[in-house]
């Protein structure tokens, strides 16, 4: 963007806008421009919400989800499975998971996955209290949640490891045929795993 | 998204955050997370430009421009050619030929197009003045630079009609083919209105 078109105010909220997952420089001028043009319905309230959450939101101490308390709305929440601890990547994860409505169970997000060429290790992650609160609970079974990349796949290796001495089950989520799914789209691998792993019709 | 998986603050800064042009529900999720990630390099600046732009962004009197003062940078800036007024549909425009160092010349920002279908007439527009600004001041001549769509072209008409009892010349921008762009992914508009208005070589 050229040098003082529009004053240092607006060049400041589009290169900021610009850093956000999704918007580029265009679409952070057209966003800001849409944030002006709708100040009090929409530019007040988000820059409200913002400054909300960056005083309110705390990472929560038990699982490492993200919230206004700690514990957590998910960890106090007394209806779920105790038995049940679900072991995610991020925080994304465990919103997809909870969308889904897939599990009634506690989780632990680790914050990424252990990734030894980007110098990723185990103490990086919320890794450590996993062994001591996994003891220390009712967990009966622990669902390995992570994404079926080689990073995830690896994190689920040590952590079966970490966990090896406890008397828990340790399972991990099904491959096969996503649901709509098109065998022809699909690679080998998948496949591969959708056949091992067939039921009965 | 599902009640109560992340507290009501997140869940606000989601929805607003989905309300940006180019945001959906899922980037919005993503973003919220990022912003919540990078709390004191994005979240807490983010927030406070914004605060700042609610607070001190203004429209120009003038041309219709938004800037911290008024009237605006570009209507303050002497080294521009007082002779020149450039009339422009919305601000993104103006940015637009700004960013392309396109004309050295003050604006005239409509805030939309003439649009019967959509009830926007004359007075829904910064026309009313337009008149009156070209007969007091040293403009000679009058550049429409609005979009090539009807709603555009209706405009223009409006304006040099508006216009016409005043000394002024009025102009539109070339038709012709994009600068890097190929003859055969254009319309035939485009490539007859470029036939007709070519150059010598």
């Amino acid at each position: 963007m050229a040098e003082r078109i529009a004053g240092p105010e607006i060049e400041r909220l589009i290169q900021l806008l610009a850093r956000l997952p999704g918007l580029g420089p265009r679409s952070a001028r057209r966003a800001a421009l849409h944030l002006l043009r709708k100040r009090e319905e929409l530019l007040g309230p988000l820059a409200d919400a913002m400054q909300v959450a960056r005083e309110k939101i705390v990472v929560c101490s038990a699982c490492g989800n993200i919230d206004s308390c700690d514990p957590c709305t998910l960890c106090r929440d007394e209806r779920r499975n105790p038995k049940l601890l679900v072991v995610v990547e991020t925080v994304a994860d465990l919103w997809a998971l909870e969308r889904a409505k897939a599990v009634s169970a506690r989780y632990h997000v680790l914050g990424g996955t252990l990734s030894p060429l980007d110098g990723i290790g185990p103490k990086d992650l919320n890794l450590v209290n996993l062994p001591e609160r996994v003891a220390s609970g009712q967990i009966e079974e622990v669902i390995l949640a992570v994404n079926a990349t080689v990073d995830g796949q690896t994190t689920a290796h040590y952590i079966t490891e970490l966990l090896n001495h406890l008397p828990v089950r340790i399972t991990r989520l099904a491959h096969g045929v996503p649901v709509g799914g098109e065998l022809d789209y699909l690679d080998e691998g998948t496949l591969a795993a959708a056949m091992r792993s067939r039921t009965d019709f």
